[in-house]
Protein backbone atom coordinates (compact mmCIF):
# COMPACT_ATOMS: atom_id res chain seq x y z
CA UNK A 1 0.00 0.00 0.00
CA UNK A 2 1.22 3.47 -0.99
CA UNK A 3 1.60 6.51 1.35
CA UNK A 4 -1.46 8.11 -0.58
CA UNK A 5 -3.70 5.32 0.17
CA UNK A 6 -2.25 4.38 3.39
CA UNK A 7 -3.05 8.47 4.63
CA UNK A 8 -6.84 7.79 2.64
CA UNK A 9 -7.75 5.03 4.59
CA UNK A 10 -6.92 6.21 7.65
CA UNK A 11 -3.89 3.79 8.20
CA UNK A 12 -1.63 4.15 11.75
CA UNK A 13 1.80 2.78 12.14
CA UNK A 14 1.75 1.08 16.22
CA UNK A 15 4.97 0.87 17.76
CA UNK A 16 4.75 -1.29 20.57
CA UNK A 17 6.99 -2.54 23.25
CA UNK A 18 6.98 -5.76 25.16
CA UNK A 19 8.04 -8.50 27.04
CA UNK A 20 7.52 -12.10 27.02
CA UNK A 21 8.93 -15.29 29.06
CA UNK A 22 9.67 -17.46 26.01
CA UNK A 23 10.27 -20.57 28.31
CA UNK A 24 7.15 -21.84 26.48
CA UNK A 25 7.54 -20.50 23.03
CA UNK A 26 9.55 -21.39 20.02
CA UNK A 27 11.10 -18.19 19.42
CA UNK A 28 9.61 -15.48 17.77
CA UNK A 29 8.98 -16.00 14.25
CA UNK A 30 6.03 -17.73 13.27
CA UNK A 31 6.57 -21.27 12.57
CA UNK A 32 3.84 -23.48 10.65
CA UNK A 33 2.90 -25.85 13.74
CA UNK A 34 4.94 -24.14 16.80
CA UNK A 35 3.77 -21.53 19.31
CA UNK A 36 5.67 -18.13 18.42
CA UNK A 37 5.30 -14.78 19.82
CA UNK A 38 4.82 -13.39 16.99
CA UNK A 39 2.10 -15.84 16.26
CA UNK A 40 0.27 -15.38 19.63
CA UNK A 41 0.04 -11.66 19.08
CA UNK A 42 -0.86 -11.66 15.45
CA UNK A 43 -3.57 -13.84 16.72
CA UNK A 44 -4.58 -11.19 19.24
CA UNK A 45 -4.61 -8.50 17.03
CA UNK A 46 -6.32 -10.05 14.46
CA UNK A 47 -9.11 -10.88 17.12
CA UNK A 48 -9.10 -6.96 18.12
CA UNK A 49 -9.59 -5.87 14.27
CA UNK A 50 -11.51 -8.72 12.23
CA UNK A 51 -8.55 -9.60 9.61
CA UNK A 52 -5.05 -10.95 9.55
CA UNK A 53 -2.49 -8.50 10.64
CA UNK A 54 1.14 -9.09 10.13
CA UNK A 55 3.77 -7.58 12.84
CA UNK A 56 7.44 -6.82 12.34
CA UNK A 57 9.85 -7.44 15.59
CA UNK A 58 12.96 -5.53 15.93
CA UNK A 59 14.67 -9.04 17.17
CA UNK A 60 13.91 -12.48 16.26
CA UNK A 61 14.57 -13.99 19.74
CA UNK A 62 15.20 -17.95 19.39
CA UNK A 63 12.91 -20.92 21.14
CA UNK A 64 13.62 -20.05 25.12
CA UNK A 65 15.30 -16.92 25.04
CA UNK A 66 12.82 -14.24 26.87
CA UNK A 67 12.30 -10.22 26.59
CA UNK A 68 12.02 -7.38 28.42
CA UNK A 69 11.84 -4.28 25.84
CA UNK A 70 11.23 -6.18 22.42
CA UNK A 71 10.03 -3.68 19.83
CA UNK A 72 7.46 -4.76 16.89
CA UNK A 73 5.07 -2.50 14.40
CA UNK A 74 2.29 -3.07 12.67
CA UNK A 75 -0.36 -1.41 10.52
CA UNK A 76 -4.06 -0.32 11.70
CA UNK A 77 -6.99 0.83 9.92
CA UNK A 78 -9.27 0.66 13.16
CA UNK A 79 -10.32 4.48 13.69
CA UNK A 80 -11.97 3.48 17.40
CA UNK A 81 -9.15 2.46 19.26
CA UNK A 82 -6.21 5.29 20.57
CA UNK A 83 -3.00 4.59 19.92
CA UNK A 84 -2.33 4.03 23.74
CA UNK A 85 -5.33 1.96 24.06
CA UNK A 86 -3.57 -0.88 21.78
CA UNK A 87 -1.72 -1.58 24.61
CA UNK A 88 -4.83 -3.12 27.04
CA UNK A 89 -7.00 -4.21 24.19
CA UNK A 90 -4.21 -6.76 23.21
CA UNK A 91 -2.74 -7.01 26.24
CA UNK A 92 -7.07 -8.55 26.49
CA UNK A 93 -6.39 -11.58 24.02
CA UNK A 94 -2.85 -12.17 25.03
CA UNK A 95 -1.66 -15.30 26.93
CA UNK A 96 -0.07 -14.10 30.44
CA UNK A 97 3.47 -15.27 28.95
CA UNK A 98 3.17 -12.13 26.51
CA UNK A 99 2.38 -8.44 27.87
CA UNK A 100 2.38 -5.18 25.81
CA UNK A 101 4.13 -3.07 28.05
CA UNK A 102 3.12 0.46 25.67
CA UNK A 103 1.89 1.65 22.41
CA UNK A 104 2.42 4.54 20.52
CA UNK A 105 1.72 6.07 17.24
CA UNK A 106 4.24 6.12 14.99
CA UNK A 107 5.46 7.75 11.17
CA UNK A 108 4.47 5.31 8.36
CA UNK A 109 7.97 4.37 7.68
CA UNK A 110 9.23 3.76 10.76
CA UNK A 111 10.24 -0.29 10.46
CA UNK A 112 10.77 -1.82 14.07
CA UNK A 113 13.81 -3.80 12.93
CA UNK A 114 15.55 -1.78 10.31
CA UNK A 115 15.61 1.71 11.96
CA UNK A 116 16.97 0.06 15.65
CA UNK A 117 19.92 1.70 16.24
CA UNK A 118 20.73 -0.16 19.43
CA UNK A 119 19.97 -3.64 20.48
CA UNK A 120 21.01 -4.43 24.13
CA UNK A 121 20.70 -8.22 25.86
CA UNK A 122 21.23 -9.45 29.00
CA UNK A 123 22.39 -12.88 30.09
CA UNK A 124 21.69 -14.00 33.43
CA UNK A 125 23.92 -16.62 35.76
CA UNK A 126 22.83 -18.12 38.87
CA UNK A 127 25.85 -19.48 40.51
CA UNK A 128 23.97 -20.51 43.62
CA UNK A 129 24.80 -23.90 42.84
CA UNK A 130 22.74 -26.41 42.73
CA UNK A 131 20.36 -23.15 41.61
CA UNK A 132 17.76 -21.14 43.15
CA UNK A 133 14.39 -23.34 41.62
CA UNK A 134 13.05 -19.94 40.85
CA UNK A 135 15.64 -18.98 38.55
CA UNK A 136 16.05 -22.23 36.10
CA UNK A 137 13.91 -21.12 33.50
CA UNK A 138 15.92 -17.40 33.76
CA UNK A 139 19.64 -18.09 33.92
CA UNK A 140 22.29 -20.82 33.24
CA UNK A 141 22.88 -22.64 36.61
CA UNK A 142 26.55 -23.18 37.01
CA UNK A 143 28.61 -25.14 39.52
CA UNK A 144 31.61 -22.66 39.90
CA UNK A 145 31.23 -19.21 41.11
CA UNK A 146 32.16 -16.69 38.16
CA UNK A 147 35.03 -14.59 38.94
CA UNK A 148 33.93 -10.98 37.15
CA UNK A 149 36.80 -9.65 37.05
CA UNK A 150 38.32 -12.44 35.08
CA UNK A 151 35.01 -12.65 32.82
CA UNK A 152 35.17 -9.19 31.74
CA UNK A 153 39.34 -10.01 30.77
CA UNK A 154 36.95 -11.59 27.78
CA UNK A 155 34.16 -9.70 27.64
CA UNK A 156 36.20 -6.18 27.07
CA UNK A 157 37.82 -8.16 23.42
CA UNK A 158 34.47 -8.38 22.26
CA UNK A 159 33.82 -4.50 22.04
CA UNK A 160 34.48 -2.84 19.15
CA UNK A 161 34.09 -3.36 15.41
CA UNK A 162 34.59 -7.25 14.40
CA UNK A 163 33.95 -10.44 12.09
CA UNK A 164 32.03 -12.52 14.41
CA UNK A 165 32.32 -15.54 11.78
CA UNK A 166 33.73 -17.32 15.04
CA UNK A 167 30.68 -16.41 17.08
CA UNK A 168 27.78 -16.82 14.17
CA UNK A 169 25.30 -19.98 13.67
CA UNK A 170 26.66 -21.48 10.90
CA UNK A 171 23.25 -22.09 9.35
CA UNK A 172 23.40 -17.58 10.17
CA UNK A 173 22.72 -16.34 6.18
CA UNK A 174 24.20 -12.70 6.39
CA UNK A 175 27.24 -12.26 3.79
CA UNK A 176 29.28 -10.34 6.06
CA UNK A 177 29.75 -10.98 9.28
CA UNK A 178 31.55 -8.00 10.25
CA UNK A 179 29.42 -5.92 13.46
CA UNK A 180 30.38 -3.13 16.14
CA UNK A 181 29.67 -4.27 19.54
CA UNK A 182 29.54 -0.76 21.80
CA UNK A 183 29.42 -2.38 25.04
CA UNK A 184 29.98 -6.04 26.56
CA UNK A 185 30.35 -6.33 30.20
CA UNK A 186 30.18 -8.53 33.31
CA UNK A 187 28.63 -7.28 36.67
CA UNK A 188 26.97 -8.50 40.14
CA UNK A 189 23.38 -7.70 40.62
CA UNK A 190 21.28 -9.25 43.31
CA UNK A 191 23.26 -12.72 43.86
CA UNK A 192 23.51 -13.54 39.77
CA UNK A 193 26.15 -12.48 37.53
CA UNK A 194 24.71 -10.62 34.15
CA UNK A 195 26.43 -9.96 30.78
CA UNK A 196 25.59 -7.03 28.74
CA UNK A 197 26.21 -6.34 25.66
CA UNK A 198 24.88 -3.74 22.79
CA UNK A 199 25.00 -3.23 19.48
CA UNK A 200 23.10 -1.89 16.57
CA UNK A 201 22.68 -5.76 15.38
CA UNK A 202 23.85 -9.51 15.80
CA UNK A 203 24.36 -12.17 14.24
CA UNK A 204 22.28 -15.64 14.55
CA UNK A 205 23.18 -17.01 17.73
CA UNK A 206 25.91 -14.51 18.14
CA UNK A 207 25.27 -13.55 21.86
CA UNK A 208 25.16 -16.93 23.21
CA UNK A 209 28.18 -18.25 21.09
CA UNK A 210 29.76 -15.97 22.73
CA UNK A 211 28.45 -16.18 26.21
CA UNK A 212 28.55 -20.31 25.72
CA UNK A 213 32.63 -19.52 24.42
CA UNK A 214 34.03 -16.88 27.20
CA UNK A 215 32.39 -19.59 29.88
CA UNK A 216 34.30 -22.22 28.06
CA UNK A 217 37.63 -20.11 28.04
CA UNK A 218 37.28 -19.53 31.84
CA UNK A 219 36.27 -23.33 32.78
CA UNK A 220 39.37 -24.88 30.95
CA UNK A 221 41.92 -21.91 32.31
CA UNK A 222 42.82 -20.15 28.89
CA UNK A 223 43.38 -16.28 28.75
CA UNK A 224 42.04 -13.26 26.75
CA UNK A 225 45.10 -13.96 24.12
CA UNK A 226 43.44 -17.36 23.62
CA UNK A 227 40.19 -16.19 23.01
CA UNK A 228 41.50 -13.28 20.65
CA UNK A 229 42.58 -16.15 18.94
CA UNK A 230 39.56 -18.28 18.47
CA UNK A 231 37.40 -14.54 17.25
CA UNK A 232 40.44 -14.30 14.56
CA UNK A 233 40.17 -17.81 13.61
CA UNK A 234 36.77 -16.64 11.49
CA UNK A 235 35.45 -20.07 11.90
CA UNK A 236 32.98 -21.30 13.78
CA UNK A 237 34.87 -24.28 14.88
CA UNK A 238 37.09 -22.71 16.58
CA UNK A 239 34.89 -21.31 19.65
CA UNK A 240 33.21 -22.87 22.21
CA UNK A 241 29.45 -24.49 22.65
CA UNK A 242 26.53 -22.28 22.78
CA UNK A 243 25.09 -20.57 25.99
CA UNK A 244 21.66 -22.35 26.95
CA UNK A 245 18.47 -19.99 25.62
CA UNK A 246 17.20 -19.50 29.15
CA UNK A 247 19.71 -16.81 30.06
CA UNK A 248 19.10 -14.88 27.52
CA UNK A 249 16.72 -11.85 27.89
CA UNK A 250 16.33 -9.32 24.92
CA UNK A 251 16.33 -6.33 27.21
CA UNK A 252 15.64 -3.08 24.92
CA UNK A 253 15.74 -1.73 21.37
CA UNK A 254 16.43 2.18 20.66
CA UNK A 255 15.26 4.48 17.87
CA UNK A 256 17.30 7.69 16.89
CA UNK A 257 14.64 9.89 17.67
CA UNK A 258 11.40 9.65 19.93
CA UNK A 259 8.82 7.98 18.22
CA UNK B 1 14.97 -41.89 70.86
CA UNK B 2 16.69 -41.06 73.59
CA UNK B 3 20.43 -39.62 73.28
CA UNK B 4 22.61 -42.69 74.37
CA UNK B 5 20.46 -44.85 71.71
CA UNK B 6 20.70 -42.69 69.17
CA UNK B 7 24.59 -42.61 69.39
CA UNK B 8 24.42 -46.62 69.64
CA UNK B 9 22.40 -46.21 66.30
CA UNK B 10 25.07 -44.48 64.21
CA UNK B 11 22.42 -41.59 63.86
CA UNK B 12 22.89 -38.23 62.44
CA UNK B 13 21.33 -35.51 62.40
CA UNK B 14 21.39 -33.83 59.47
CA UNK B 15 20.73 -29.72 58.40
CA UNK B 16 19.76 -28.78 55.09
CA UNK B 17 19.48 -25.75 53.09
CA UNK B 18 17.12 -25.78 50.53
CA UNK B 19 15.44 -23.50 47.94
CA UNK B 20 11.77 -24.14 46.50
CA UNK B 21 9.65 -22.04 43.67
CA UNK B 22 6.35 -22.53 45.63
CA UNK B 23 4.29 -21.55 42.88
CA UNK B 24 3.00 -25.18 41.94
CA UNK B 25 3.73 -26.13 45.96
CA UNK B 26 0.23 -25.93 48.81
CA UNK B 27 3.16 -24.61 51.05
CA UNK B 28 5.73 -26.45 53.15
CA UNK B 29 3.88 -28.42 55.34
CA UNK B 30 2.45 -32.25 55.17
CA UNK B 31 -1.35 -32.07 54.18
CA UNK B 32 -3.29 -35.16 53.25
CA UNK B 33 -3.93 -34.80 49.72
CA UNK B 34 -2.17 -31.68 48.07
CA UNK B 35 1.66 -31.64 46.71
CA UNK B 36 3.78 -29.91 49.61
CA UNK B 37 7.37 -29.13 49.64
CA UNK B 38 7.67 -31.30 53.27
CA UNK B 39 6.30 -33.94 51.05
CA UNK B 40 8.59 -34.62 48.46
CA UNK B 41 11.27 -34.08 50.94
CA UNK B 42 10.27 -36.95 53.02
CA UNK B 43 9.43 -38.82 50.05
CA UNK B 44 12.68 -38.42 48.46
CA UNK B 45 14.65 -38.89 52.09
CA UNK B 46 12.82 -42.29 52.04
CA UNK B 47 13.95 -43.23 48.52
CA UNK B 48 17.65 -43.23 50.30
CA UNK B 49 16.71 -44.77 53.04
CA UNK B 50 14.43 -47.42 52.69
CA UNK B 51 12.09 -46.14 55.39
CA UNK B 52 10.07 -43.08 56.22
CA UNK B 53 12.04 -40.20 57.31
CA UNK B 54 10.22 -37.22 58.80
CA UNK B 55 11.81 -33.42 57.94
CA UNK B 56 11.97 -30.37 60.53
CA UNK B 57 11.62 -26.95 58.94
CA UNK B 58 12.25 -23.67 60.09
CA UNK B 59 9.42 -21.86 58.45
CA UNK B 60 6.46 -23.38 57.51
CA UNK B 61 5.68 -21.04 54.06
CA UNK B 62 2.09 -21.31 52.43
CA UNK B 63 1.33 -22.03 49.25
CA UNK B 64 2.85 -20.08 46.67
CA UNK B 65 5.33 -18.66 48.74
CA UNK B 66 9.11 -19.06 47.72
CA UNK B 67 12.20 -19.94 49.30
CA UNK B 68 16.01 -19.48 48.88
CA UNK B 69 17.10 -19.90 52.23
CA UNK B 70 15.03 -22.48 54.13
CA UNK B 71 16.41 -24.59 56.63
CA UNK B 72 15.00 -27.91 57.80
CA UNK B 73 16.67 -31.69 59.46
CA UNK B 74 15.99 -35.03 59.71
CA UNK B 75 17.66 -37.88 61.42
CA UNK B 76 19.37 -40.50 59.79
CA UNK B 77 20.42 -44.17 60.57
CA UNK B 78 22.57 -44.14 57.05
CA UNK B 79 26.45 -44.99 57.56
CA UNK B 80 27.11 -44.72 54.35
CA UNK B 81 26.27 -41.38 52.92
CA UNK B 82 28.89 -38.82 54.25
CA UNK B 83 27.28 -35.59 55.17
CA UNK B 84 27.80 -33.43 52.21
CA UNK B 85 26.71 -36.03 50.18
CA UNK B 86 23.09 -35.95 51.48
CA UNK B 87 22.72 -32.74 48.81
CA UNK B 88 23.40 -34.64 45.78
CA UNK B 89 21.79 -38.03 46.93
CA UNK B 90 18.60 -36.15 47.78
CA UNK B 91 18.56 -33.46 44.63
CA UNK B 92 18.65 -36.87 42.77
CA UNK B 93 15.01 -37.66 44.07
CA UNK B 94 13.49 -34.50 43.99
CA UNK B 95 11.63 -32.46 41.25
CA UNK B 96 13.05 -29.24 39.44
CA UNK B 97 11.07 -27.07 41.71
CA UNK B 98 13.17 -27.56 45.07
CA UNK B 99 16.58 -27.68 45.27
CA UNK B 100 18.75 -28.70 48.41
CA UNK B 101 21.87 -26.39 48.34
CA UNK B 102 23.58 -27.80 51.37
CA UNK B 103 23.38 -30.35 54.15
CA UNK B 104 25.96 -30.88 57.22
CA UNK B 105 25.88 -32.73 60.20
CA UNK B 106 24.71 -30.89 63.33
CA UNK B 107 24.45 -31.49 66.83
CA UNK B 108 21.55 -33.64 68.16
CA UNK B 109 19.65 -31.33 69.72
CA UNK B 110 19.95 -29.00 66.86
CA UNK B 111 16.42 -27.80 65.80
CA UNK B 112 15.08 -25.77 62.47
CA UNK B 113 12.55 -24.47 63.72
CA UNK B 114 12.81 -23.44 67.50
CA UNK B 115 16.81 -22.73 67.63
CA UNK B 116 16.44 -20.43 64.65
CA UNK B 117 17.14 -16.44 66.12
CA UNK B 118 16.35 -14.75 62.86
CA UNK B 119 14.48 -15.34 59.56
CA UNK B 120 14.39 -13.12 56.83
CA UNK B 121 12.03 -12.71 54.21
CA UNK B 122 11.91 -10.43 51.19
CA UNK B 123 8.63 -9.66 49.18
CA UNK B 124 9.30 -8.34 45.68
CA UNK B 125 6.75 -5.93 43.52
CA UNK B 126 7.26 -5.62 39.90
CA UNK B 127 5.58 -1.77 38.88
CA UNK B 128 6.59 -2.06 35.70
CA UNK B 129 2.78 -2.24 34.55
CA UNK B 130 1.23 -4.53 33.14
CA UNK B 131 4.15 -6.43 34.76
CA UNK B 132 7.37 -8.48 33.13
CA UNK B 133 6.04 -11.76 32.09
CA UNK B 134 9.25 -14.00 33.79
CA UNK B 135 8.29 -11.87 36.96
CA UNK B 136 4.48 -13.01 37.40
CA UNK B 137 5.14 -15.79 39.65
CA UNK B 138 7.62 -14.05 41.63
CA UNK B 139 6.62 -10.60 42.70
CA UNK B 140 3.22 -8.52 43.03
CA UNK B 141 2.77 -6.63 39.80
CA UNK B 142 1.05 -3.29 40.31
CA UNK B 143 -0.70 -0.86 38.43
CA UNK B 144 1.55 2.43 39.76
CA UNK B 145 5.26 3.31 40.69
CA UNK B 146 5.88 3.02 44.41
CA UNK B 147 7.73 5.92 46.02
CA UNK B 148 10.50 3.56 48.10
CA UNK B 149 11.25 6.93 50.51
CA UNK B 150 7.53 6.82 51.30
CA UNK B 151 6.99 3.49 51.79
CA UNK B 152 9.97 3.25 54.60
CA UNK B 153 7.94 5.82 56.35
CA UNK B 154 5.45 2.94 57.22
CA UNK B 155 8.05 0.44 57.20
CA UNK B 156 10.43 2.16 59.92
CA UNK B 157 6.63 1.76 62.20
CA UNK B 158 7.20 -2.03 62.14
CA UNK B 159 10.83 -2.35 63.64
CA UNK B 160 10.75 -3.15 67.47
CA UNK B 161 8.45 -5.21 69.74
CA UNK B 162 5.03 -4.43 69.13
CA UNK B 163 1.92 -6.93 69.81
CA UNK B 164 0.97 -7.40 65.58
CA UNK B 165 -2.44 -8.73 66.59
CA UNK B 166 -3.72 -6.67 63.39
CA UNK B 167 -1.45 -8.45 61.17
CA UNK B 168 -2.17 -11.79 62.42
CA UNK B 169 -4.05 -14.34 60.76
CA UNK B 170 -7.43 -14.75 62.30
CA UNK B 171 -6.92 -18.15 62.56
CA UNK B 172 -2.96 -17.97 63.90
CA UNK B 173 -3.63 -20.33 67.65
CA UNK B 174 -0.68 -18.55 68.99
CA UNK B 175 -1.99 -17.11 72.80
CA UNK B 176 0.65 -14.11 72.37
CA UNK B 177 0.69 -11.91 69.43
CA UNK B 178 4.14 -9.57 70.42
CA UNK B 179 6.88 -10.37 68.32
CA UNK B 180 10.01 -8.51 67.40
CA UNK B 181 11.01 -7.11 64.35
CA UNK B 182 14.86 -6.44 63.59
CA UNK B 183 14.40 -4.99 60.44
CA UNK B 184 11.79 -3.53 58.01
CA UNK B 185 12.84 -1.69 54.99
CA UNK B 186 12.10 -1.19 51.38
CA UNK B 187 14.47 -0.57 48.34
CA UNK B 188 15.11 -0.97 45.08
CA UNK B 189 16.98 -3.43 43.11
CA UNK B 190 17.68 -4.19 39.32
CA UNK B 191 14.11 -2.74 38.47
CA UNK B 192 12.27 -3.89 41.35
CA UNK B 193 11.30 -2.89 44.49
CA UNK B 194 11.92 -5.24 47.52
CA UNK B 195 10.74 -5.29 50.71
CA UNK B 196 12.99 -6.97 53.28
CA UNK B 197 11.69 -7.65 56.94
CA UNK B 198 13.75 -9.35 59.66
CA UNK B 199 12.87 -11.13 63.17
CA UNK B 200 12.98 -14.26 65.48
CA UNK B 201 9.60 -15.70 64.12
CA UNK B 202 6.40 -13.98 62.64
CA UNK B 203 2.84 -14.66 63.27
CA UNK B 204 0.78 -16.69 60.19
CA UNK B 205 -0.07 -14.23 57.62
CA UNK B 206 1.92 -11.74 59.79
CA UNK B 207 4.55 -10.69 56.48
CA UNK B 208 1.79 -10.87 53.50
CA UNK B 209 -0.77 -8.47 55.93
CA UNK B 210 1.92 -5.94 56.69
CA UNK B 211 2.88 -5.87 52.90
CA UNK B 212 -0.80 -5.69 51.93
CA UNK B 213 -1.76 -2.97 54.57
CA UNK B 214 0.85 -0.63 53.70
CA UNK B 215 0.51 -1.09 49.87
CA UNK B 216 -3.18 -0.41 50.98
CA UNK B 217 -2.33 2.82 52.88
CA UNK B 218 0.08 4.45 50.19
CA UNK B 219 -2.67 4.00 47.54
CA UNK B 220 -5.29 5.63 49.75
CA UNK B 221 -3.05 8.24 51.39
CA UNK B 222 -3.18 7.49 54.89
CA UNK B 223 0.01 8.38 56.56
CA UNK B 224 2.56 6.84 58.56
CA UNK B 225 0.63 7.69 61.66
CA UNK B 226 -2.66 6.27 60.48
CA UNK B 227 -0.42 2.81 60.00
CA UNK B 228 0.44 3.34 63.86
CA UNK B 229 -3.38 3.64 64.55
CA UNK B 230 -3.73 0.23 62.88
CA UNK B 231 -1.42 -1.72 64.65
CA UNK B 232 -2.37 -0.13 67.63
CA UNK B 233 -5.90 -1.21 67.24
CA UNK B 234 -5.10 -4.98 67.89
CA UNK B 235 -7.63 -5.68 65.75
CA UNK B 236 -7.10 -7.94 62.09
CA UNK B 237 -10.08 -6.09 60.84
CA UNK B 238 -8.37 -2.71 60.91
CA UNK B 239 -5.63 -3.86 58.54
CA UNK B 240 -5.91 -4.19 54.71
CA UNK B 241 -5.66 -7.41 52.76
CA UNK B 242 -3.06 -9.85 52.55
CA UNK B 243 -0.50 -9.32 49.77
CA UNK B 244 -0.23 -12.00 47.02
CA UNK B 245 1.95 -15.05 48.09
CA UNK B 246 3.95 -15.32 45.14
CA UNK B 247 5.68 -12.16 45.92
CA UNK B 248 7.35 -13.63 48.82
CA UNK B 249 10.42 -15.31 49.62
CA UNK B 250 12.06 -17.13 52.45
CA UNK B 251 15.35 -15.70 52.04
CA UNK B 252 17.62 -16.96 54.91
CA UNK B 253 17.32 -18.87 58.92
CA UNK B 254 20.27 -17.81 60.88
CA UNK B 255 21.00 -19.47 64.24
CA UNK B 256 23.46 -18.77 67.20
CA UNK B 257 26.93 -20.66 66.07
CA UNK B 258 27.92 -22.37 63.16
CA UNK B 259 25.89 -26.07 62.75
Amino acid sequence: MGESERVRMGMRRIKLTLAYDGTRFSGWQLQKNDRTVQAVIEAAIEKIHGHAVSVTGAGRTDAGVHATGQVAHFDTDNDAIPDVKFTDAINGNLPHDVRILDSVSVESDFHARFQALSRTYHYYFDTCFPGMPHMRFYSWQLKRPLDVNRLNDFARCVTGAHDFTSFASALDPTPSKEKTVTCSCFYESRGLVVYEICGKSFLWKMVRNIVGTIIGCVGSGRTAEDFIKIMEAIDRRAAGPCAPARGLFLERVEYGKPQ
